[in-house]
């Protein structure tokens, strides 16, 4: 009944057709038991908690998907809290059991999810790759042998593998992301203080952000959204103001020639090439930038004061029970013993310069599109060489939560050795919304299936579509049509075309005399029977609509006018008086017909 | 033929009749060399100097006040560079040769303004009362007792006595603000970021504040418009989107009775009180508010990491030059050294809390007004006891950098003692042109003079207006008048009656048949002589005017309506095949008395 990935589709159909959320519990704690990675979890609720949880629902919700996440299944990271569970960080010595949820997790219980255990990650968050944690490595789904990106390690392979519908991650380097690309999921990183970050274990407070490992782009956002608002608890959290981007003809920023680092493998290089083939069948432009300032930033989250701040999250801890740290983990925390507080405030001014530089590169493009990981390894390889190797992991991600951006990674394809790659996609804050259906196309364009299930199709019904961005449609008959000379008044403020189409029967359509540039003037007389007029209709802003209706001059003014499918649009109507000893040219058709006719006699 | 105080619009005045910049100059050294003060300035441009910069000016727009600031004589905070004199920051040994202006002084001299000379300051601006420099300390205009106020204390001084039109200053912790308050100024303190800090000795880098004191705040809102925008070599540069407030009926937070400190002035109590009667005067609502988290935060800027910041600007300096500092400034940057980088996290931490706690006191108010300084001191008072008499100066000022606040500080009269203070008033980020308009009633309904000539007039053609903002007129002439039906489609979203008038003659009215809410219909025949209509013109903003004009049904429509004054308005028109069977009203003169003759008839 259910298939091996559980995207929200998935689950919802199921229980449409007569699964129970106890019938799910079962099957969530049999493909647990079958698992093939031992290191996935380090603490998985038991089936005690889970029946619990399950009859909680029913009783609560009866109905079967009356809550936006009714009954599914969710594991949570380690350094997020659930109430009734230990949060241990991936550190067995600094575990407690936390008397409330997380704000987050709170929020994704009231919506009907259920939550399947803590995920492992490399210890406090430090990491990208999953290697640094007692509690053993995940694997990469599709090659034990390979590293499952971290530090949301356990939380990808349980998604990648089928055990969860969703898991929550945390990104401050690219935990959300890096985890995402080597197990063919779709990585949410919203704008950092988008989603509220109390009850997390802190790695960097002033730039950690709460993720999500999904199948599709769709369940995601729709995740994201339960997820996200306000909390006056988290000193980071903001009131959004949600930012648009262009429709169409996107222009995304891709390396350059000079930025372009694959550490060897040239298999994640070609899978770049591809996703930007992608992006140009989708109608996007590709502006190659200049990644140094982007880089530069990256470099100063791990050789800079911020370390500084994974130092002050666990700093009693360490004092007491340094020999219970990871090594690796231990010495880059450590590090941060040698940064003063004057340091701390020269690494914001470096970051502020950077910043500076990088809107510079901003002004070119909307979004940019980035590998998500310019390599992999093998867990060997990795644990060889722990520093150097994680380091190239964060190559392409670790700026976006200094510079606030939001992030969606986007599986992009597998390679020749049966590894996948993928792309994140970029935008400003609060951006979230307005990146995703682009993301979403490039998924779908991708056809690479979901996690491990490489022949999985994404389900129509988690299709993201452009969000309604409140813009007002306008019929345009005279000068405002493509091509003529006030056509600008539409698309300099962002209008765009939505059809051609004619009115409906009973409109005359008349040469306003003494008008510069020429003019015509639409009348409706009920009951007359004409060929109807060509029109165009476009859409702006309210705010644009708003100027465009004031800098209409007399006798032109904006009405309701009825095109041949029967609806009513705003367009241009014209006072009466004013057609006293106009010419008609309702025979003609429209507009266009009438100018070509005067050009040619001309 | 100049007055006293040189308020921008004297300085004209002079200009348009005859006055040359040459003469002006004159009339400044001749000011200079009679001041009583002889602290104010640490470098004075020379008499050379001064008339090359006339000459140069003269040649290069010969036209008198033909550039914004022509020929206007302006002094700088000595930690403000301006290429030919030194920058010493108050500092002796620290001094240097700057090769280029800083951004604001090139910005102001290319607007026509003259430079008269660099002004004393507490040194490397820390402090807020004017006792802290090697070269003397400024006294307060109105008594040579006490102090001027700080870390600006020069150009204040300058100001108000006179010998400048406006100077600049710099605030981290009020240092724009203090000072104006002593000296019966406007102290103008831009949103951090507005105006960019390239070519400023850096106090707190990431908090300072290029300001100015002037005369009017109709002057400082001028002189800041010539200096604001975007520098990218400045980290904390940013571009700015203008935040909006109410015109009419602002809330007003003030302190609540717990929240009270005037250290035992009764006098400054009582003039903050004569402010907030000021405020109600003009339609304000009064909202005590909870002053703790803003308290709490400006206690932050001494007495934690920011210090370091301090620090950061003058490592170098410090380790050969320790002697060299005033003791008490030595003191308080050393006690940077304390502060490591995970204290200056946990600060940002600290103060993040404290915003989202100060953000749930905004929902209650507008702006802000606080005293602006509780108390004064005579200067052996505070060398007696420099940091606690200080820190009592900035009890209400040192959070709004830290929180990125837009502040005024306008004279609020003079107590019993001959001693003048004020209140500032504070806005959201950016709503430094918003807060002007208030700021400037509150200053004339003070009547307390210019700088130190208390019986100064301040100049009617320096009075702020309300901002243009982009409010669009619209005639309406039926169901949308005061007090009828959908009058509230243009109150709900924040439109405003701008007037009561009549169409132009030619106007027909219609009763439309069959319309809910009752509708007329107007339509224009030219040559036709009726009574005119009765309308009201309102004002919207062009997103709230699109989406009243999307809402409107056929057969109504937005066109131009020409009013009895001859000016054509968007409004309603009617589209004519409506009309056929339509009752015409034309003589009742409009649709408040049709409505009421149906009234009177039911």
């Amino acid at each position: 009944m259910l298939p091996t990935i559980l995207d929200l589709e998935a689950v919802r159909a199921a229980y449409a057709s007569g699964l129970t959320p106890l019938q799910m519990i079962d099957e969530i704690i049999a493909r647990r038991e079958a698992s093939e990675d031992p290191a996935i979890f380090i603490t998985q609720s038991s089936p005690d908690q889970l029946r619990i949880a399950a009859r909680e629902l029913m009783e609560r919700a009866p109905e079967p998907n009356s809550l936006p996440l009714w009954g599914v299944p969710f594991a949570v990271k380690d350094n997020i809290d659930v109430a009734g569970l230990p949060t241990t960080a991936g550190c067995p010595a600094f575990a407690y059991e936390p008397v409330a949820d997380a704000t987050v997790v709170a929020r994704l219980k009231a919506a009907g999810a259920l939550v399947i255990g803590k995920t492992n990650l490399d210890q406090f968050a430090t990491g990208l790759n999953g290697t640094r944690s007692p509690y053993g490595a995940p694997r990469s789904v599709f090659n034990r042998d390979y590293v499952s990106g971290g530090s949301s390690s356990g939380s990808a392979v349980a998604v990648g593998a089928g055990l969860a519908s969703f898991a929550l991650g945390t990104d401050t380097a690219g935990s959300g992301r890096v985890p995402a690309a080597f197990n063919n999921l779709v990585g949410i990183k919203p704008t950092p203080g988008l989603v509220p970050n109390v009850g997390v274990v802190p790695a960097c407070r002033s730039v950690d952000v709460v993720t999500i490992f999904a199948a599709t782009v769709g369940d995601g956002v729709a995740i994201r959204k339960v997820m996200e608002g306000y909390d006056a608890a988290d000193p980071y959290s903001r009131k959004a103001i949600a930012t648009t981007l262009p429709h169409q003809g996107l222009r995304i920023g891709v390396l350059d020639v000079s930025e372009r680092e694959f550490f060897g493998n040239n298999e994640v290089e070609a899978l770049y090439d591809t996703a930007i083939e992608r992006a140009l069948s989708l109608g996007a432009t590709i502006v190659p930038f200049d990644y140094a300032p982007f880089r530069q930033a990256a470099e100063l989250l791990y050789n800079g004061p911020w370390v500084a701040e994974r130092l002050a999250a666990v700093t009693d801890f360490l004092a007491t029970n340094a020999q219970d740290f990871d090594p690796t983990v231990r010495q880059i925390i450590e590090g941060a013993k040698a940064y003063d507080a004057v340091a701390a405030f020269e690494g914001q001014y470096k970051l502020g310069h950077l910043r500076q530089r990088a809107d510079a590169e901003w002004a070119k493009v909307d979004i940019l599109m980035l590998p998500t990981s310019p390599t992999t390894y093998t867990v060997d390889a990795m644990v060889a060489d722990p520093i150097v190797k994680n380091s190239h992991f964060g190559r392409y991600t670790n700026f976006a939560n200094l510079f606030g951006y939001a992030a969606i990674a986007v599986p992009g394809g597998f390679g020749a050795t049966g590894l996948p790659n993928g792309v994140t996609l970029f935008g400003p804050a609060f951006s979230d919304d307005a990146l995703a259906p682009f993301a979403d196309a490039l998924h779908r364009a991708c056809a690479s299936g979901m996690g491990k299930d490489r022949g999985a199709v994404l389900p129509e019904a988690s299709m993201v579509t452009e969000p309604d961005d409140g813009f007002v449609p306008i019929v345009v008959v005279g000068a405002h049509l493509t091509g003529m000379p006030l056509n600008h008044e539409l698309t300099g403020s962002g209008g765009r075309l939505i059809k051609s189409c004619r009115t409906a029967a009973d409109y005359r359509l008349y040469v306003l005399p003494n008008t510069t540039p020429p003019k015509p003037g639409l009348i409706r007389e009920p009951g007359y029977c004409g060929p109807g007029l060509e029109v165009e209709v476009w859409k702006v802003s309210p705010q644009a609509f708003g100027r465009f209706v004031q800098n209409i001059p007399a006798p032109l003014g904006i009405g309701k006018v009825t095109l041949d499918d029967g609806s009513q649009v705003s367009g241009f109507l014209c006072e009466p008086y004013a057609l006293g000893n106009a010419r008609e040219i309702t025979a003609l058709g429209g507009w266009r017909a009438y100018i070509a006719s005067i050009r040619q006699a001309g």
